[in-house]
């Protein structure tokens, strides 16, 4: 995301964040003398999870990095999965603490307050408390007032209710459609709420949840391979449709 | 790589491991019952660099992996990136252990002899012993006697000129044309051959110690993105294919 002066801030480091910035002119590092160096200003974490997070270690050739992520998140870096230990291996990391409720200004007339995303889900690393694993953020442009709220996992969206009532734009957990969806394919035993993601359908499903909110865009997005709303031509994506709902794709513009 | 039989063997998991896969039909998991799972056998590691082994995490969703690798590598791995550790919380991982000089059957028809390709560089991480650091690999096809040598990472290829007489292929370091290429652009401070990487260029370089010998295709890979030779309008370039050499692509495909 960008306050549109030319700086850029980031939404998690995947793994394939290389791809994305040769896709994206202007994070491309070539107008800058240092070659290698993109006018990255931050990266946003909302967890630890390694498709959020492998993509640091691409960023390790600029200058450095400054991380917003939430202490728990950074404990689990540090020692859990060792990412952040190894980055500093290679360039500075300055770490913003990610304090829920706190008004973080990023840029002229661009701020974010980030919020507590609850999960029982256990985790491979680290602390298994329930606050500060997963955060969500609410992006304000100060000029409109417009919002942007961005949560890609959620287990229950009960308890970050408040933050949906007056956003302009979601940003939402598409993982899957079903919540047995991974059991029946054979590729897990855990249902898609126990791997901290709510699903889709159903009545206590997100689209359910959603369609009743005044919301102008939702958007689904870190969605699973197996979630058949990634198909064009698939009835659960038209289901999605005929509610005013979307589903990311690589390289979405969106204009707040 | 493969003896042709369906099974895969791959040198190194580079962080962009995903798209390789998708864009590389035999290694997709579509025909797998599984769904997730690569028919990938083993991966051969040549060092822990983090652009050789970050792809690993990438492939913790199948039933496990099996890994090639020197002690110095997987103590690096453990202790120094702790990859290995973040890896085996996901997968089992057996780890085989690469020892230099040792006649290794992958498959039926398909062996390896790897070889110590010492290195004076100081590594971020983990022992700075010269040997064991990094490997180069002989894969010989036992039916036609056939061989290829790879060898991403060398600083001299004297120590190694007994592994490139009698080579059929050769799949060699090309990190950078000058010594200074990185000096020059102000990336780095640090001469390619103190990074590890023997230049292509000058009367020490690559080229002139490759050219003498009877390699019927030598390929340059491991090509860092200011190396000329990546522009095919490039002098450097011409110089490289009047001598008959190769510049590897993505998804080249070489028979034995």
């Amino acid at each position: 995301m960008s306050p549109g002066d030319g700086r850029w801030f980031l939404f998690n480091a995947s793994p394939d964040i290389r791809t994305q910035i040769e896709s994206f002119p202007p994070l491309q590092p070539s107008s800058n003398p240092r070659g290698r160096t993109v006018p990255l200003q931050a990266v946003l974490l909302t967890d630890a999870e390694l498709d959020h997070t492998l993509g640091l270690l691409l960023l390790r050739e600029g200058r450095g990095l400054v991380l917003h992520a939430t202490e728990t998140v950074r404990d689990t870096l540090y020692g859990g999965t060792s990412l952040l230990r190894t980055l500093e291996a290679y360039c500075p990391v300055e770490w913003q603490p990610v304090i829920p409720g706190a008004d973080v200004p990023l840029a002229d007339g661009l701020s974010y307050q980030a919020f507590d995303v609850p999960t029982t889900k256990r985790p491979r690393f680290g602390s298994d408390a329930g606050k500060g694993r997963v955060a969500g953020y609410r992006l304000t442009d100060e000029r409109s007032g417009r919002t942007l709220v961005y949560l890609p996992s959620v287990q229950d969206l009960t308890a970050v209710r408040d933050q949906l009532d007056d956003c302009t734009c979601l940003l939402v957990d598409g993982t899957c459609w079903r919540d047995d969806e991974l059991i029946r394919l054979g590729l897990a035993s855990k249902t898609a709420r126990e791997m901290g993601h709510m699903p889709i359908d159903g009545s206590d499903g997100s689209l359910a949840r959603l369609a009743r909110l005044p919301i102008e865009r939702t958007i689904y997005t870190h969605i699973n391979n197996t979630n058949p709303i990634l198909l064009e031509d698939a009835p659960e994506r038209r289901i999605l449709e005929q509610h005013g709902m979307e589903v990311a794709v690589d390289s979405l513009d969106l204009r707040m």
